[in-house]
C-alpha cells in the first residue's frame, strides 16, 4: 500500500531521520560520565535485512484469495519488509528482538481495509478461517501488543487501518468530529486545523500513532490537563466485533452503565477493531504559551503542581523534571539553545544568590491556552503558587525548545541502542500524597537493579500530567549493556521499576497501556476480581481468541 | 435498626414534612389553569397501612438464623413497615403501586450489615441459600430497581447499608476521602465539612441517597460542571462480589482497560455491593454564588450555555429553565420571594423595553465558586456571553431561593399525587447541536401523548448540566388522572418522552440510571452489541442472578 506511510522497519520514524549529538556540545560528555559509553566508538550498523530468518507466511491460497477479494489485491501484502514492519512495535524489546534477531511469530499477511464494510468482512473471514487478527495503527506500541504469541499456529493477519484516515465531519455546535480510526496524528490535526479546530491530543508518539490506537490503549497527550485524556475526548465510536458492529452514538455524558464506551477504551484490540470515533474538538486557541520555571528541588516542584491542581487555575500542561532529567535536558541542548542561555547567565547567578544547590535545580514547564487575557490571568495564579514554593520563572525559552523537540526522544533511544545502550520508559500515576515517595523509591529501585545486573546506567523522571487527585510520573532509563544478555539486563531494571509502581500506590501504566509487557502486574493493580471481570468480556466476545491473542 | 433513618413508607422524605401551597398565592391558580385540578378539592389520604395485603415473608428459619448470626439479631428485621420501606423506591410508579395497592414481590427480610466482613458473609449466605440480594441506600431510586421481579420464588434479602455511614479518612494532599458506601448525603457532607472539605456532589435526591447508590447509578449533582459527575469523583472503591472482593485502589488516572472502575459505576447492584470508595474532595471554596439571568427565549439560553462550554469560563452550575418551568417557578414562589420582587418591578419593565414577549422569558442560574477574585473573573466572562445572547442579569435573588428549595421538589410530587396528578421526571443528554430539537420534539411528544390519553397535563424542562459536547435536559411532567388507569396514562406520556430521547440523539438517562423503567430503550442507546457486552459481565459475575435480578 503505497499511500500508507510506515516507519523504518528497524527503528523509530522515517528513514533518513536520526538523532545526532554533533550539534550538542555537552551530550558526549554526559553519556560518558553517566552511562560509560563513548559516542565516538563505533556503533552497530542497521540490522542486515537479508540475514533475517523470516519464515514463509502461513497462508493458504484460499484464504489469501478470500482476503484479496475483500480489500483488493493491491491492498494485501505478504512482502517481507511489510510483514516485518507490522510484526513489531517500536518498544525497545521489539527492536532488540529485530537485532538479535529473534523474530518470534511474525504476521503472515497484511490487509489494508478501506472501509468499515471491509473490516466487517475481514473479521468474518478471520473467525471463519480460525485466523488471528491484529489491528495496526502507527506501529508505536511499546508494550508488545503487535506480535502474535510464539507458537501461534493459525494464520496471523495484520489489519493496517492506514487507509481509513479521514476527518469525516465536524459538528461545530457540539465541538465533535467524526474521524476514521486509522488516521495518524499529524494528518488528523492537519485536517482539523484546516477548519480551525484541534483535538488537543499530543502524545509523545503523535507522529506515528493513530486515533484507533489511542482509544485502544487509553492514550494521554501532553496537553491533557486542559483537553483531557483520550478516554475523556472519545464521546462515541463504532467497533467491528465478532458479534457485529458496536455503535455508540456521541453523547456528552450518560448514566447507562456499566459503560460500554469504557469497555472499548483500553481494550487493546481484544474486543474488536475500532473503525471511527466521535471526538471532542476545540477551536484553536487565540493564545498558547509554555512558560519555563525552575525549582530548587523536585519536591518543591511536586508541591507546586499539587497546589495548582487544587487551585482555581487550570493550565494546559504541567511538567516538572527531576534533577536527573533536567541535567539530561541541558546536556541535550545545542550551544545556542535558550536553555543554555538561561542557565548560563542571570538565572544561575540568581539561583546561587538564593542559596540553591545548582545540581538539584529542576526545570518545569507550564502551558497556558485561551484568550490573551485568560492566559495572563491563569499565569498570574500559577506564578503566585510557584513563587510560594520557591520556584522562579525563566520565560518562554525552555518551552519553545520543548515544543520543537517534543517528538524526538525515540530517535535518541535508537541512537543509544546502536551503541549498546537499551533505553526505555515506564510511567505510572499516583495520588499526590505518594508522589515524592514514588519518585525516590523508583529511582532507588532502578539503581539497585542496575547494581544487581552489574551495569552502569541512568534513570530520570518527570511529572507529566496532573489531575485533582494526583499525577503521572514518567521514568526514562538507560543501561550500558551491549552483550548478549542485553535483554536480561533491561528486564532486570524494567521489572524493578514496575514493581516499585505497585509498591508505592501507583498504577501499572498511566498511558502506555498494559499489553504483554505490563500484564504481570495487573492483578496487583485491579485485584484478581478485576482481572476476572475483564476476562469475562474478552472470553465472551472472542471465545476462540482470534483477536490479539495473548501468550 | 433505630439508628438508621428512613423515609415515610408511602412517600418522599421524613414524616411530617410536606409541601404546602398556602404560602404561595399563585400556585392554586397555576394548577387549575394548567392541569385542571383545584387544590381546594379533597385530597386522597395517606394509604391505609393496615389494609395493605402484605404477604408473609418467604424466609426459612435456618436462613433467618444464619443471617442473624451475621449481622446480629438487632440488625435484622421482618417487620412489615420495614419491608415496605425497603421494597419500593420513591419513583411515582412505586408510590402508585403502594396506593393501588399492588405490592408485587416485596422483600422478605432486611439486614443492616455493620462492616464489609458482614457484607461478605451476607453475600456468601445469599449465594449458598439461593436467595436474592438487593442493596438499599437511601431509597430514592426512581427507575424501579428496588423491587424484586413478580414471581420471584427465592427469599429476597434487602441489604440496608445505612450503618456503614462514616468518612473513614481524608488524604488532604490528594484531595481524597475514604468513605463508607451507606452514608446519606447530608451526613457525609457534615463529616467532610467539619474538616473543611466538601465532595461537591448535590443531586436532587441528596437528602435521601447514599454514596453507594450514587456510584451504582452513575449519579450527577447540580454542581457537576465544576466537581464532575460521580463517575469522575470516584477514584477507588471496594465491592463485595460473589467471587470475592473487588479492590481498586485510588488513582488519579490509569491506562489499564477495559476500566473495571467503570464496570462498577452504573452496575445498579448487579455485580456486587459497594462497601466503600475513595472519593475526590475539595476545600470548601472561599466564595460561592448563584447568579440569576433571564433570556428572551429558551433557545437563546441554550446558545449561551453552548458558548460558555466552549469558552475559558468554567462555572459550577449552568441551568436554564424553559418558559414552562420558568412559569412554574414563579407560581411556586412565595409573595415575598426574590423571584416575585425581580419580576414585578424593574425587570419586567426592562424586558418590555427590550421588546421581549414576557411569556417566553426563561430564568437561568449560573453558579460560581473559588476565590472572590476568581468568581469575579469568571462572572465577567459569563456575563459577556449572556449579554451577547440577549440575556440580562437579575442578581442573586433567584439563586438564593433555588438554594433554599432545591431538595423540595419530591414533596410537591407527593402533594400532586394525593390530588390525582401523577408527576415524574425524565432526563437525557444530547450534543449541543440537538439540544433545541430535543427540547421542542420532547415537549410536543408529551403533549401528543396526553392528547392520546385524553388528559390535561403539563410538561416543562430545564438544562441542568453542561459539558464540552452537550448538556443534560431534565423534563418534568404531570397529568390529571385520578382514575384507575392512572398508571397507564402515566406510562403513555413517560414512554413518549423516552422514545423522543432516542429519536433525537439523546441517551436513555443522564443521571437517573437505567433500572427496570428505562431498560426497554437501552438497545437503541448502546446497540445490541453493547447490551451483549454488559450481559457478559452480569451473567459471568452472577450466573444465578442472585443480585438484583431483572424481570
Amino acid at each position: 500500500m503505497e499511500t500508507v506511510k510506515h516507519q523504518k522497519w528497524w527503528g523509530w520514524g522515517e528513514e533518513g531521520l536520526e538523532f545526532t549529538y554533533e550539534d550538542k556540545p555537552k551530550f558526549a560528555g554526559f553519556l560518558l560520565d553517566n552511562v560509560g559509553v563513548d559516542v565516538h566508538d563505533s556503533a552497530s550498523a542497521t540490522p542486515d535485512f537479508d540475514a533475517l530468518p523470516v519464515p514463509e507466511p502461513v497462508l493458504k491460497p484460499a484464504l489469501k484469495k478470500a482476503l484479496a477479494a475483500i480489500v483488493g489485491e493491491e491492498n494485501l501484502s505478504t512482502d517481507t519488509e511489510c510483514r516485518l514492519v507490522h510484526s513489531f512495535g517500536r518498544g525497545v524489546v521489539d527492536l532488540i528482538r529485530l537485532r538479535q534477531p529473534d523474530l518470534g511469530r511474525m504476521c503472515d499477511v497484511v490487509c489494508y481495509p478501506g472501509s468499515e464494510d471491509e473490516v466487517v468482512a475481514l473479521m468474518r473471514a478471520a473467525v471463519k478461517s480460525r485466523s488471528v487478527l491484529i489491528p495496526y495503527g502507527g506501529g508505536s506500541n511499546i508494550v508488545g501488543a503487535l506480535s502474535a504469541p510464539r507458537g501461534e499456529t493459525r494464520t496471523v493477519i495484520s489489519v493496517d487501518m492506514g487507509r481509513m484516515n479521514t476527518v469525516l465531519s465536524i459538528d461545530a455546535a457540539s465541538g465533535l468530529a467524526l474521524i476514521q480510526a486509522g488516521v495518524l496524528g499529524p494528518d488528523m490535526e492537519e485536517q482539523l486545523n484546516a477548519q480551525g479546530w484541534t483535538m488537543g491530543h499530543f502524545p509523545d508518539s503523535f507522529t506515528w500513532s493513530t486515533l484507533g490506537g489511542w482509544i485502544a490503549t487509553r492514550s494521554s497527550g501532553m496537553q491533557s490537563d486542559k483537553y483531557g485524556d483520550i478516554a475523556d475526548m472519545t464521546r462515541g465510536l463504532r467497533m467491528v466485533t465478532p458479534d457485529g458492529i458496536l455503535e455508540l452514538h456521541p453523547l456528552p455524558s450518560t448514566a447507562s452503565g456499566p459503560s460500554v464506551r469504557e469497555m472499548v477504551l483500553g481494550s487493546e484490540g481484544r474486543l474488536g477493531i475500532i473503525t471511527s470515533a466521535w471526538m471532542q474538538v476545540h477551536r484553536v486557541p487565540a493564545k498558547r504559551t509554555i512558560q519555563g520555571y525552575f525549582f530548587p528541588t523536585y519536591e518543591a516542584g511536586l508541591k507546586a503542581m499539587e497546589e495548582i491542581a487544587a487551585s482555581d487555575a487550570a493550565p494546559s500542561i504541567t511538567r516538572v523534571m527531576d534533577k536527573y532529567e533536567t541535567a539530561f535536558s541541558i546536556a541535550n541542548g545545542k550551544q545556542s539553545s535558550p536553555m543554555d542561555h538561561f542557565l548560563n547567565q542571570a538565572v544561575q547567578k540568581l539561583m546561587s544568590m538564593k542559596g540553591w544547590n545548582l545540581d538539584d535545580a529542576c526545570l518545569s514547564l507550564i502551558g497556558f491556552e485561551g484568550s490573551s487575557r485568560h492566559v495572563r490571568y491563569e499565569k498570574g495564579l500559577v506564578d503566585a503558587i510557584i513563587s510560594r514554593n520557591g520556584g522562579m520563572g525563566v520565560g518562554t525559552g525552555p518551552g519553545t525548545l520543548y515544543d520543537q523537540k517534543k517528538y524526538d526522544v525515540p530517535y535518541i533511544r535508537d541512537f543509544l541502542l546502536d551503541r549498546g545502550i537499551p533505553a526505555d520508559v515506564s510511567e505510572t500515576a499516583t495520588p499526590w500524597r505518594y508522589m515524592a515517595q514514588m519518585h525516590d523509591e523508583t529511582i532507588a529501585a532502578a539503581h539497585r537493579a542496575m547494581e544487581r545486573a552489574g551495569v552502569q546506567g541512568y534513570v530520570m523522571c518527570h511529572l507529566s500530567h496532573s489531575y485533582h487527585a494526583g499525577a503521572c510520573q514518567y521514568f526514562t532509563f538507560a543501561v550500558n549493556d551491549s552483550s548478549n544478555s542485553m535483554l536480561d539486563t533491561y528486564y532486570t531494571v524494567k521489572k524493578a521499576i514496575q514493581q516499585s509502581f505497585m509498591d508505592n500506590h501507583g498504577t501499572v501504566s498511566h498511558h502506555h497501556g498494559v499489553g504483554v509487557e505490563h500484564a504481570a502486574w495487573l492483578p496487583q493493580d485491579i485485584s484478581t476480581t478485576g482481572i476476572r471481570f475483564q476476562g469475562l468480556l474478552f472470553d465472551g466476545v472472542d471465545p476462540d481468541h482470534n483477536l490479539c491473542p495473548r501468550p
